[in-house]
């Protein structure tokens, strides 16, 4: 069944694999009378590239083209295809894996599920094809600017190494876009020792929305968390989301969690700026648990493609941990869920518009 | 926008307020050929309901009715029509707080998003709303067992009480749904304490999903672990779910968080029963993060509907915890996401039929 | 696969039986703050009422009730469950044709769709589902006449005696809500003849819907034609539907068959108010072809469940055509799409809002 | 809103502008295991190519390439995306237009809604936008070559000369798609008359679908005459449809228009193969009314982009009818349709798979 579309009003439909010639995007419902280039989406692109220090050595020059929706440089309302042509593929650097599963890929499960898969680099279950989020969610960015939201997301913890401090500033100086400049230096020492070891990390990504207005959301099954959790959940790797204070809620008491009601807003935002599934105003608080990058070099058990058991050491150019790319990835399915919602009907003009 | 159906294929619709004449569901797409009594869906529907030693004293009959959608007892693949009239509603209960906003509930954001609200119990943003998602579940429920899958959801910590032990049968022994017999005695324990001191604890729930067959889900947007986190952070009081090892992924190695791949399956089930959105045959395993229940007769800080300070002490007949009641509405979200993708085309018939 | 609810953001999910315990429509996406009554509906409801001169002499009450999403007499923006219960339903008249199938009606398709059918009545299959479509229609008429929009069908034609005028005040004065007194009383005598012939006829409704604003519609698969296609189309009976010239155009000139236009809109109407699938302006004009009720006491040529041929005369309450009482059907599914529309991002405040 | 996305399990999305750099289509739920090469795509795509004896002088080479989706020649599951490079685009031909609005066309509707519009060539609503349905009607139709359905279109009437015979051998040797010799060659003078009048003509297309299997369609809003009446209304150009006897059904009497059922089927088919909305077994049958072309050099009345009245006549290489491009673009539009419905869950293993 088609899961490669999100998005009810601003929707966005995304398709390509890792070594096919291209992937791409096509968002459609993006309000017309808003003026884009390829350079503001190639922005939010080249904060994911790799090739950057920490991350994989696949150098993809991954230009973004617009091939419809813009006419003279401003969206017209009608769908926006956008497309990435894939260069520096070596594919040949996973023929001699072709026949094995990789251990914390989706290698059999996309076998079991459709009888066939393209194991060049994952093919569509590569972390490649979040390129195309990215590309689609800066389209999202420029029409929430507009409206004065804006999304930031950073890295928390890597390896167990968490930031003691939180200065916005340095998450764009550091190439692990990290808050805690102390805390960078330690990850990426941490990194290079994994990269020795042939091993891999996870981490924590935290996005904040600042600017939403209240009455986004729609209940009872189209909460503004709900959709949240789901966006989140849907990019590779994630295997946790919480909001506001998460799973240390569990353990706080009623008195404590409430967040007291002012005139202006709340004075606390445990609620991470969502009630009943519906925003408040306050800024929307986000955390995504990233699992470690399952590509090692460590020798691992599996079996082939005939159920044969086998070792198996996944060599070619992987990063250490999905963090910092999945970064920009986190801000994207955020950008998306934020645009989509400022198009329903409700709230109205006083609040949205 | 509507927001009050979920599923593609396995489609439920709920409406409903807390003391409106009634609450209920509409089931479209569920297979012909079950047989379905009311009493398969009372079954699980008692199971959530209050009037229990732990939870709230309001004592709802909550009888359900089957309106459409059977024949002789068998299900046609019409849509199904169920309905519970509420009974015993003491709205006077709430007409002393019509003004005022309660912290933590959905009160103001409601306002702002609709610009009315139902103000008796929380009108449609009232936990009782789940009583039709819990119906809807069991006639999944009824669907899954055909096909060999079982849904079982049970009480991880609750006020900072975690269960040490894991025992499948104690779960329904005791009244916190809890499968550690000595842990449940203590978090009754707390419950009671808190309950004097007009406070209200959280907690963690955790559901097993056995028997799926790999291959439910569809990359890229609709995954299976995307799908769940949608459904189980729609659930009011929740606010964190997880897969697998979730968080604690976060910070372990590819190389410990990695499963080894077998002829069979897997080794260990770190991943919790997904891997790239995909079902892999293990364990289903997900994790929900519950805020202790905002509704506290501690005083509290507020605004009322004009906007002025105002002090609030949350009287009526509330829970202490939405554990255990909060149980079965996971069980549901769960068994309803899995018979939407248990219709979805692919895979075949080798795997699924 | 779900094919019970209808509408995007005007969402309507329909259910129910012919000889079930009710039947009803869930509103989900009505806009909050219309002021809603049983009695609005109910008026709507009446107009399509069996037992009048020349309907099915089945007499029912046909009360709806409004179970949820109105407070105090306002819509909340929260679901609306509509509910009809059935009364005087007389399963009996069906029992005798239980094993055999209706030449012209649904009963062997159900069988082979389900494997199952609800024999009484027709079941899902029975016009009387459209009461439901009625009553959400209704509600959708509310929120439209706030907007400046109305929409009113007539009967064009009937067992082809076509209208020869067009007095719009005469539509409500005649049981067949024909625009022509004359031939009204025409198609009344053809209509008594063809019950004592034991015989059924079909007609062209037609349908105006006056005051939309230019731009609704959702090019190039959501147009408003398409829609209103799709719309028209799902009643049981219609076999046809054309907007403005409709099925003539096919036989004209572009010279003839374009429309001028003029600073205030255009000089004719051929497009029936509808260009490049968005909404022009103009009065929007649709027609449907209905197909003869093919419930008739001649003798018919069937098989019976077992594939064994037999001969049917199908007794019973039938009306001799699904003119009139589907007229405000086609009013229903209009104003749906309508009202679906009206709640699309664009246009914008200058011409909607 | 999106509107460029069609159908639920077998979907498509399309996006581009007549003359903006490409034009293309997803398709997301297409089955795996389908061998598929450009080839079979570019086969149907030569059919609606202009360039033939009757249609525009555009030349336009219309190669599809496959960006995504196959692997070594085979459909994986993933979404297929397909790209055709706009060539011989003579934008300036549209220039001296840009200011005035062509009666006929969508482009004072689509400034309307949009407040701005591609007048290059029409941007999105012109008819170069079912390139892209065409050939991911390909696709389809190659999904459901396997399971035995076949879909042919043909024209049965053009600028009021209607085929007296019907040859299906005859359909693929004249260059309009005719069944009929003879009428044909009227056709093309007429053509050639209108051409060298300035002025244009429509016509009227039959779809018929053979092979379907009964139990196709989902009562009682997607039924299948209601998503088939939705498709072919979608297509520019098209102002009715109907099914079966159609708008002839609303003047005949039950006797006649009822079917009678026999064991193997039905002894005639007015019922155009569809009985509630659902597949009856036999032909599916369709027809599709197509009003002239709105682009004609005679002089139109009309106003400019500031509301003053104008005169136009609109040159450039334009067809004279719609007719025969439209032809493989009515059966996309149906083949598209029916690998839908065949993958959703009903009927089951017997009489589809």
């Amino acid at each position: 069944m088609p899961g490669n579309t999100f998005g009810r009003l601003f929707s966005v439909t995304t398709w390509g694999e890792s070594h096919g010639p291209a992937l791409g995007a096509v968002i459609d419902g993006c309000p017309p009378g808003i003026t884009l280039t390829p350079e503001d989406i190639q922005k939010d692109l080249d904060r994911r590239r790799p090739g950057q220090p920490l991350s994989s050595q696949r150098s993809e020059a991954d230009r973004v083209e617009i091939l419809s929706g813009t006419f003279e440089g401003i969206t017209t309302g009608t769908p926006i295809s956008l497309i990435i042509y894939n260069r520096d593929t070596r594919s040949n650097d996973y023929a001699k894996i072709a026949q094995l599963y990789r251990p914390g890929h989706a290698d059999r499960t996309y076998v079991q599920k459709f009888g066939i898969r393209d194991w060049r680099g994952g093919g569509r279950s590569s972390a490649r094809e979040t390129a195309a989020r990215v590309a689609a969610g800066a389209i999202a960015r420029r029409f929430l600017d507009q409206r004065g939201i804006s999304v930031q997301a950073f890295t928390l913890s890597l390896a167990g190494i968490a930031c003691r401090s939180f200065d916005p500033d340095e998450i764009g100086k550091n190439p692990l876009y990290c808050p805690d400049a102390a805390a960078a230096l330690e990850m990426e020492e941490r990194i290079k020792e994994l990269r020795k070891e042939g091993d891999s990390a996870g981490g924590v990504v935290e996005i904040h929305a600042r600017g939403c207005p209240p009455g986004l959301g729609e209940p009872v099954f189209d909460k503004l968390d709900a959709r949240l959790a789901g966006a989140i959940m849907s990019i590779g790797a994630v295997k946790g989301v919480e909001i506001g204070e998460g799973f240390l809620a569990a353990a706080m008491l009623g008195s404590e969690n409430n967040d007291p009601i002012t005139s202006e807003g709340y004075e606390s935002n445990h609620a991470g700026g969502i009630l009943g599934g519906i925003s408040t105003g306050m800024d929307i608080i986000v955390r995504a648990a990233v699992k470690p990058i399952p590509s090692i070099s460590k020798p691992q058990r599996t079996v082939d493609a005939l159920g044969q058991p086998a070792e198996i050491r996944v060599g070619g150019r992987h990063d250490v941990s999905a963090i910092p790319r999945i970064v920009p990835v986190c801000e994207a399915m955020t950008l998306l869920v934020l645009a989509d919602f400022m198009l329903h009907p409700f709230p109205r003009a006083k609040t949205i518009r």
